[in-house]
């Protein structure tokens, strides 16, 4: 093209130089890995939650080096104005890079390190391209190496987004919770083994759904804990070579600041490097979570199917039509959805785990899938969460008239009668209501064992929600 | 907003009236489902396959009930003119939803008889949101149900992202091929349980990732022609109920003149709807192309690991600096991508068993979510093939020096010698040579068992690459 | 010990002597191996499959070589009364080693030659131990590797393994078809997204279910049929060194006469060695029908759920107590095993994918749990089908009365009346049945839309369950 | 038979009277789910750790029904009596059932019920099947239901099996942490990308190695501390009837006298029956354990590749003949064996993640296969630790003279040199080295820019395996 100069602009790195669009910071690093990893492009290209993380790491570990002497000041100042724009979202256009690059995210950490440098200089008026007065290397990456800094961005971008993901799986949490205290009068039939079995109260339905999100996010708490250990400090392999004895922990101290969240250096650097265990163990707990939004939906489903052929005992909003003729046929697409979910986060942790244990020597090169895969994996649950929260759970009400006529066909009661008349007669009672399709009180009044009076003190299923000692 | 009438237009559904962009041509189904599932929206709005598959099935449905009179010919064949220009992509826009929703794609089976429909309008001159003369539920979806078009979608989808992946593959396997034949002379070090083996050749380690690849794509294509049994006819539960008896059949080869593979419609029906499993076996086939690409790509980049302190013996493309100051330190990225895809591949595996087991009575709910991880790991191995093949196996090339340099070394090759001196003669020379660290031949002549002509005549690692019969 | 001799003998090997027990066939690798590897002694013994797997490789090898000149008629002749006795599980308590051995099955391999050899020594009148005249190494292995027999034995066991499962399958099979037809006249509610939708015969959701394991048992018998292409032949690496050229093509023969099922040589050794994907796809397919049998169990025991709170439309068979006083309550307890041992075949299958990838070189070291893990999962399917059948598919029944009760109440046959009421009216009668809790033909003449005639000549749920073209 | 009545006694339970082996103590349900449930019996009958937390459990629930009144010292004591002797393993035959049955368990409750209840009775000198004057139901599962009783025994088991493999995997990481020390100063190359990199202590990668045992050690632990919280005292659906209010919290004091671990009953008990999400958790923590050992044995196996065409610069014990002919060719066996294991693990993992979604309402039906998993990869893993310590970890040795051929061989170690020749002589060294196939030494020498006492000085590997200020 004659006009090229015009709309590119020559950048270079150790294989030479190379042509750069000119309305973009990135310099040749960046390019060469567009130009050699087409691979799942419309998808894969990495978002905020990476973006934002590398900026804070970029930012933090200038600091460090100024603080340290390893930087001067000025050009550490430059990089932490460049990276304040990459953490507040100003240049995302500027990482086009995707998931399947190299499996050190070496590209994705030079994509940051010459955009930082590209936009101080910038800033600072000097020639984008011209490495000066920030170089990519030189100064954006001072002290550090991809191999650690990607992962420290790793974890930085995890323990972020879990922040973030917390509140929105809280809200429905505690939907949850409150209907398990507006319906805890709510006596409705027990299944198991999806058999009738002996009474519960809604509001002891709703609890155990509580009480699974609450373990979960115990457990996924516990694992975040341990994902704020970070690699940096360790350079290529662990060892820290090039790096100011202090960089890892001082960077670590301003990532916190920077976050508001508490981070440290890992106390094994050559694990960090090699292994990412604790970003298994994060994906591990995840799924966790996502085995109890998978029960939780597909109770709440069961519970609404019907409008008349299924259980029918709670009601969920309509939010779109479910048949253009039938009233009161609900999907329960949230629920859907919600499942649907759980099958992605419990795919994406197959990866997780997988990826974990392929490091060799001093170096994982999973980094970037086991990445993407935790994130979509948050992301999913903390939007799942929200919909199903708005657009389901606020809206679940007991069908107060289907539970009650279940309840009151239902024979496990007669246990209620053991301690009364006997188990023999009890199961008398049952086994002729069954027989011949009666209700537990018209079989009981029929064989005459008990008046209507007695059955109506001794067969209160409120009464069989709770343990009781023998009297 | 006080312009609201400008910026938007009223449509209607089953529950009423919803105001949609004015720009757009989707309808009010789809609208509720941009409100109701914000979920993921980032990564999972569906993609050109399954819009070109929607367009693909919404002009063969148009068409056969057209034929079986059904549906009025003009009708039909604006329904054909819209459709068109979904299957070109000139619509893509109009398809916002992402794969978290109903768990029966209702909403995007809705979404494209919308979008199709208000062309089809725009085009006959009529207004949008009138559902006149074409409307989106009696003409476009004629004798369908969205859960028997979109498994039918799916598997259009499946097939066709899998006929465009197959000569992705086949480039890759080619070149491999090629290099097999190229590189059949060099004999070199065998390894199992990665220690020293008897020599092999290198056409031969060639040919056997040849082969992997070729069984795999056998398997595939296998899976791939029971994908071709279309849900189509089936309607809501499978029974067709609404349908033209010979609308599925008529739609199908519609389907297969659209694309020009051939489609049929599935012998039965009601597993076609409540069970995905051609989809399952699919998934389950690509893992085994993953597995093949994986063990490729490792033993690729094991052989080309060093280059003083590994194996060496392989030599790829350098397509970015591995080091900005050490020569020869190649990262096998290409492998990395590569590999880095195969545990993505497992994952989507995962999930699509997973989600293939949990239909329940008619219907299979996971339906979205199946789709987008099969194709997703399609789009990805594909691309990952391309790009393994352009930027790395083009350019493999044998490192004759190191490959002899081991060769030498090596001390299996003393079996040779077995039938010829003895086996206890044999395992001295290998004793003697592994405690000294000598060469075989080095050891032999010091004991004196072998004259340097013997050596040269009865210890040809060639010689050891194939059967023989004993003498 | 005192009399130490008397019950130990002292077997050698290259690393020198080893006392076995004097009461075993098994030489000195079985008892290196017995002491070197002590993971999970209580579960991970071999059983019959490998081990009759391994009789058939040996008796078939011997006879080849026997056949091409490589044996002496004399010796193979001992070698195949030996493996006569292996393969009928006379020497079963001879095989005492575990699967987390050696990656190639090395010391299984070994196992099988030093029974062999001194079974037929002892056969010979020869002194166990001497390897005289039958050599372990020498004879048995003759023309052999672990390397290529253990994946020859592998291939073996599961394909046998195969043809004993499909007929338990079949089994199952079988009894759903006749179910299907016994059953086609019983028109029943459908349900989609677990919400009542239009009529459906409970001889079609039989052949939906048969129709699954069908296309499973396809996509199996296609794996089956790759997985009959045989390793033997390649020894060491692939390429056949120490072994007659047409050796691994005869043994296959002979493998074929001994089995009844027809094996060849695979068509590329190396791979046959270096990968496992023919029992990758296995493992696959067999995840499909997993899948099938995990779907219709749970719809099983959804349409048996109950007796009273439940959907109830189906009966099966009660064949332990499933309350001590609740009659009726019948536990779908062959459902819940059904289902176990589907997410048993799931996570074996996870394992066969992941060891499937981890091949190195010329060589795949997870041989062992490969063969394991899929002959695990063919056990557990064929059992837990002749189970299922056995004790709970042949006796399920419709519950007639629940069906039509279900059926009266179902509102979706609203449908049918669109046709000759008009969709307004027939959405009227619909609207004013769900508000009211009437039934249709109740709310049909309430709103005076209908006559009682007219409803029993419209409104015929078994016309609804089939295509019909519009009038 | 004609003497029937001598070997079998008549036992009877809500369903009648059926036959069961004389010279067993179980009863009617034990011997109804042998006769239903016949599914991979090979391999699938409950071992100790299951029968252990049983009688476990029947002992501590006996005597907190004693304290609480609810049971009478006589009764409760015998029934302690016959506990003590399943704790003990001296009824582990009297356990003859299989996974594979109803997925609450409730066969193997009652097997424990009847076992322990018939030989209270036989220690009381009463008539085996009388029930008198200990019954099964009336009085060892007195307060109990199957599904609190199963799930509690399943917590129990798999968390004493956890306890016995702390030491088993601790032994493996000490033994790794005292290599970590003694080879402190053994410098070597570093490799990451399977390419050569800086130079890294042996005492490093040992380092390297522990950290992520003990990180794995450390996400157990907190799990195991979550699965001590007991389903006890929710009886059948969670509620807790028929159970003294005091009854699980009791039990659970009991269970941790009796064990010496602290168990507590789970704050919610609808939870603790519905779901087993801290059954899930601890698979997904063992899981990283298993990515940890995974990464180690890969490592040990690459480090000891050769001997003479592989890496080579670790040396592991020989334990068995890695080749008849070939000195020093030593299989990684026990590598192969732990990797192996790793998939197993991995396999569990994901049946344990998939079973632990399937909830529905009050009950999970999927406990027995879930402790099979577990208790399977626990087993695994302790004896695999055991194994690979035993046999391969304590002996490993670095070979000294091939790490320092490595290192010699290495260029990256010109990096030490920026800082004195500056980057571009520096650069040109290595690339004069890497082009003639030199040292750095001689490339630096040859090109005039260092002395032989320069480079002694600056190019100090050992150096280069910690941080440093810049100068």
């Amino acid at each position: 093209m004659a006009d090229n100069t015009a709309t590119t602009r020559t950048e270079t790195d150790s294989m030479g130089a190379i042509e750069v669009p000119a309305d973009h910071y990135w310099g040749a690093q960046t390019e060469r890995s567009l130009h050699n990893f087409d691979i799942g492009r419309e998808t894969f290209v990495w978002g905020r939650p990476m973006i934002h993380a590398l900026g804070v790491l970029k930012k933090s570990a200038a600091l460090a080096n100024k603080e340290l002497g390893e930087l001067p000041a000025d050009i550490a100042d430059l990089i932490a104005r460049a990276a304040d724009e990459v953490i507040a979202g100003k240049l995302d256009a500027e990482f086009p890079l995707v998931v399947f690059q190299t499996g050190s995210g070496t590209q994705s950490n030079m994509n940051s390190n010459e955009v930082i440098s590209n936009r101080a200089i910038e800033i600072a008026g000097g020639e984008m391209g011209s490495k000066a007065p920030v170089h990519p290397n030189d100064h954006v990456n001072r002290g550090q190496s991809s191999n650690d800094t990607f992962p420290t961005a790793m974890h930085i971008a995890v323990v972020c987004e879990l922040a973030a993901m917390y509140p929105k799986v809280r809200r429905l949490r505690d939907t949850l919770d409150a209907k398990a205290k507006e319906y805890d009068d709510v006596v409705m039939v027990g299944r198991t083994h999806l058999q009738d079995a002996t009474p519960i109260r809604l509001g002891q339905v709703f609890s155990g759904w509580v009480a699974q999100i609450d373990f979960a996010l115990d457990c996924i708490r516990y694992s975040d804990s341990r994902a704020r250990e970070l690699a940096i400090g360790g350079t290529a392999v662990g060892t820290g070579l090039n790096a100011h004895p202090k960089f890892g922990e001082s960077t670590a101290e301003k990532i916190s600041e920077e976050t508001g969240i508490e981070f440290t250096q890992a106390s094994n650097l050559f694990a960090a490097l090699g292994a990412h265990d604790a970003l298994v163990q994060v994906s591990g707990s995840l799924r966790v979570l996502a085995d109890a939004l998978m029960k939780i939906a597909n109770d709440v489903r069961w519970y609404a199917s019907g409008p008349r052929n299924g259980i029918g005992e709670l009601l969920i909003p309509e939010n779109e039509p479910g048949s253009s003729i039938m009233p009161g046929k609900v999907n329960p697409t949230q629920c859907e959805a919600m499942t649907m979910v759980a099958t992605k986060v419990f795919g994406n942790d197959a990866t997780v785990g997988f990826a974990g244990s392929q490091g060799n020597f001093q170096l994982n090169v999973f980094k970037p899938v086991m990445a993407w895969a935790i994130l979509e994996s948050i992301q999913l649950i903390g939007d799942a969460c929200v919909s199903f929260d708005s657009h389901c759970a606020y809206g679940i009400e007991p069908n107060r008239e289907k539970i009650k006529e279940n309840l009151d066909k239902n024979l496990m009661q007669v246990t209620a009668l053991n301690r009364h008349i006997g188990y023999d007669k009890a199961s008398k009672i049952a086994k002729n209501a069954h027989k011949k399709g009666l209700s537990l009180r018209e079989s009981a009044i029929e064989l005459g064992f008990l008046t209507n009076e007695q059955f109506d003190k001794w067969v209160v299923p409120a009464d069989m929600t709770h343990p009781s000692a023998a009297e």
